[in-house]
């Protein structure tokens, strides 16, 4: 266990709201600070809605002068402070702390600049992912990463969790394609990291801010990478009698040389989940799994490429093989993959993800001890992911109104974390570590290497306002044994 | 200029080498303490051959743990000390300074671990970078990163100065390589940062350490991706009458959406270098500019990208496109590129070698540019370049026994970076800060952007041993104006 002496923000909960909310008022106009209990309820989680906490105060700033002119008073009061985009996130990186201030992005939503001929674009925190494709896919570029989340998440938030999409698998996650950015630190000063050129020198200060989910500073301006838009995409659907098959499938793609966009693992609940709720009536009801695999590049190689992977499909026993070329059926056949959890959401009263990474070659064992792990707690767990990077999503069904339900599932998603590491894995391939999460990096890291990760927040933010008890694992917040945390009990405090 | 109270080292020179010698020799054997005037001039300096300087002591450990254990020598002394792969950095990040120790890793040449299942390769600092290819070519595999001195460049080098190479335009530069590394701290303690999967949550502490050049610690196992070999590979010759042709040419290419491996670009002085030494015999002498572009992927691909590649050389006025498909042709038009650095180095009695970046677009411009500095300053300046990535090679050729020669062209170099920066550039692609160019840092950054690299530096290295005075620019080194550094004189001191 982690035994560093870590630097705490205030606790004694003596601060003087009223005061303080008129002051940021000051800063961002009165109706951008929000309040009272009513409107604070939209804030008090985010994706992760099994962790609930109502924050002191909600923020909404127009401009990098805002954030930092609010994290000065949050400095001078040793305030913590939480910064949220869409508050899509499924770590609970944007879930509130007790007495702390929620900065929210979603009024910077600008884009501020759109350079072609260099390919990138500058943005604020605020704008959506999806808006970045639809600004300039007119020129022919888009946009890389893609969450299933896209039509809603913020790039603030993407550049937090460094998310991923589907196209991880060949065009990597977000920080392949954040240049740099204007940031503002806990302090309130504001920085310049990286630059529009990718071989920027000295240290990858980008790197390092990209995934520190939000304890490092705000990003306010943020330069992405765009990409020309292939000449030509298709997408093939598979659908295999095991998911052995359709795992195997993805292992001989990847060795016979061919890097599909993204390659896609549904298995047979949530395929059927899918067909209950979003009704796309494309996917075979009684698949084991279906593989859906997306190639792009120049027509000719598209043909090619398509033709090899159709050919190790039904080498691999694939009992048919469909595809689509043009936009609108290619839309289709994601659009089951891309609803998949909010299928979930309407099968079952509650649903707990993870976010486990595993080599590709582990996935018919760990698919196979996931089953295990499901009826030894008996909770069904469907599974859909990215299978080309080995990035699983196990989602563990449950009902949240059944009394000590969300502990047993947590600690099966647990079970599955440690697992996912046991084989040479990761306990996070794009939800990042948040405040769910954070238990288990005792199990991927060693104290020691812990606390090289804690002196570098440390020198960002000494005095532990920015997002703290977040991401790091501490004896305070981690009981024996690496148990979930549930130190944010929800509180009501009436302030106002 | 920027003012931070940067520790240093311990300058009392009073250190007792003798003692210091035999505790090093202790831990990695007598005979791998290098003591002697003579035979530390083999170490005085590296590729950047106009600044040289002995250090007490060259120690060559075998292990993480010998690394370690002189390490904590160095720590509880407060002895500066310098890391060293092959010694072919070009910007004097190697470069011994005084009191210091040299500690080369060419001992620690092991590949450790070759898992070609998930594309993974651990090998030890000391490994050449062209071993790791040849270790996984019989399997089909390729290590993509390629500096032109690959047949002697180190990994640990490499991870030190995030090299580039000639297939960066597509396949990126080290870091994009790099999953995780062992490393051993400026104190001595040995860290594991990353892992081998590329999603690994928390600070990505790997991307900090790669590009640290020395200053954060010395890695001692570092694993490695690897990538299939491409089913195909052609390299295309086009040679034109006007650089600018040339430029337009891969401006082109890239807006057509098609990504090659690779685009070199050489000018008629580079041609005719290679042409009188390596006697490449395949370079046009009368080209004004040649471009080498090198297409890999299926071969139904190549064949149609090198149809367009070649149809987009002509519109731009080449006078002639050949190509090679066979690897011993292609490695006949690859040869001249390779080695142009080594072929102005028998032109001229000296050359001066910078590394800007510049966005693409400006090319032409820069080019002129560069043009007219060389004649203000009356030394001739070759150019070779990875154009793809608008990754400038200027070759500053010079006579160093010419007193006073070093300077101007020094001069000459910086106004070649500052112009970099101005159109939007990087004073570094692949080379590095090191001695060279830290005096040029604070044109690219603000004092305050600087600032932040410094705190990251000294948590990992607080007492300021690890490659001091290297990378950030200090008022102590960098006089008015940003002049080059020349504060590393070569001194003698006789201490065995």
């Amino acid at each position: 266990m982690l035994s560093l002496a870590l630097p705490t923000p205030n606790q004694n909960h003596s601060f003087n709201w009223q005061a303080i909310a008129q002051e940021f008022a000051a800063i961002v106009g009165d109706r951008y600070v929000v309040r009272t209990r009513e409107e604070l309820i939209a804030y008090e989680c985010d994706g992760l809605t099994s962790y609930r906490q109502q924050p002191a105060l909600v923020v909404l700033p127009s401009s990098t002068q805002e954030v930092s002119e609010v994290l000065k008073i949050c400095d001078r009061e040793r305030i913590a402070f939480v910064a949220r985009g869409s508050g899509t996130g499924l770590s609970g990186g944007a879930l509130p702390l007790l007495d702390s201030v929620l900065i929210v992005t979603s009024r910077m939503k600008k884009i501020l600049d759109v350079d072609f001929e260099n390919q990138r674009v500058v943005v604020q925190p605020g704008v959506i992912n999806n808006w970045v494709t639809q600004a300039v896919s007119g020129a022919g570029f888009y946009y890389a990463p893609d969450p299933s989340s896209q039509i809603i998440c913020s790039i603030g938030g993407n550049v937090a969790e460094n998310s991923g999409g589907v196209h991880c698998l060949k065009y990597g996650v977000t920080t392949n394609h954040v240049l740099g950015a204007k940031i503002v630190l806990p302090n309130g000063d504001i920085k310049d990291i990286g630059s529009k050129i990718p071989e920027s020198p000295g240290y990858d200060l980008t790197g390092i801010f990209v995934g520190s989910e939000g304890t490092l500073g705000i990003a306010t301006e943020i330069t992405l990478k765009i990409l020309k838009s292939a000449e030509s995409i298709q997408v093939l659907l598979a659908d295999f009698e095991t998911v052995e098959a359709a795992g195997s499938t993805v292992s001989d793609v990847i060795s016979a040389g061919l890097i599909p966009g993204g390659m896609e693992i549904m298995d047979n609940m949530s395929i059927n989940a899918v067909e209950d709720t979003v009704a796309a009536n494309c996917y075979p009801r009684d698949a084991a799994a279906i593989l859906l695999i997306e190639v792009d590049g120049l027509a000719i190689e598209v043909a090619e490429s398509v033709k090899r992977i159709e050919e190790i499909c039904y080498r691999n026993g694939a009992r048919q093989v469909s595809s689509a070329t043009d936009p609108e059926q290619r839309l289709r056949l994601w659009k089951g993959r891309k609803a998949a959890f909010a299928a979930m959401g309407r099968m079952s009263p509650d649903y707990y993800v993870q976010d486990g990474v595993i080599p590709r070659t582990k996935l018919t064992y760990v698919l196979q001890e996931i089953e295990k792990l499901s009826e030894k707690y008996g909770y069904p767990v469907a599974n859909v992911f990215h299978a080309g990077d080995g990035n699983l999503h196990p989602l563990i069904l449950y009902n949240n109104a059944v009394d000590g339900a969300l502990e047993i599932v947590e600690e099966l998603g647990g079970e599955i974390l440690k697992l996912c590491v046991r084989v040479g894995g990761s306990i996070s391939g794009e939800h990042g570590i948040g405040a769910d999460k954070k238990c288990y990096m005792s199990e991927m890291f060693s104290e020691s290497d812990l606390e090289t990760m804690q002196w570098v927040r440390d020198v960002f933010d000494p005095h532990a306002i920015a997002n703290p008890t977040k991401i790091l694992p501490t004896p305070r917040t981690c009981g024996e044994g690496a148990k979930p945390n549930h130190d944010a009990k929800y509180k009501l405090v009436d302030r106002f």
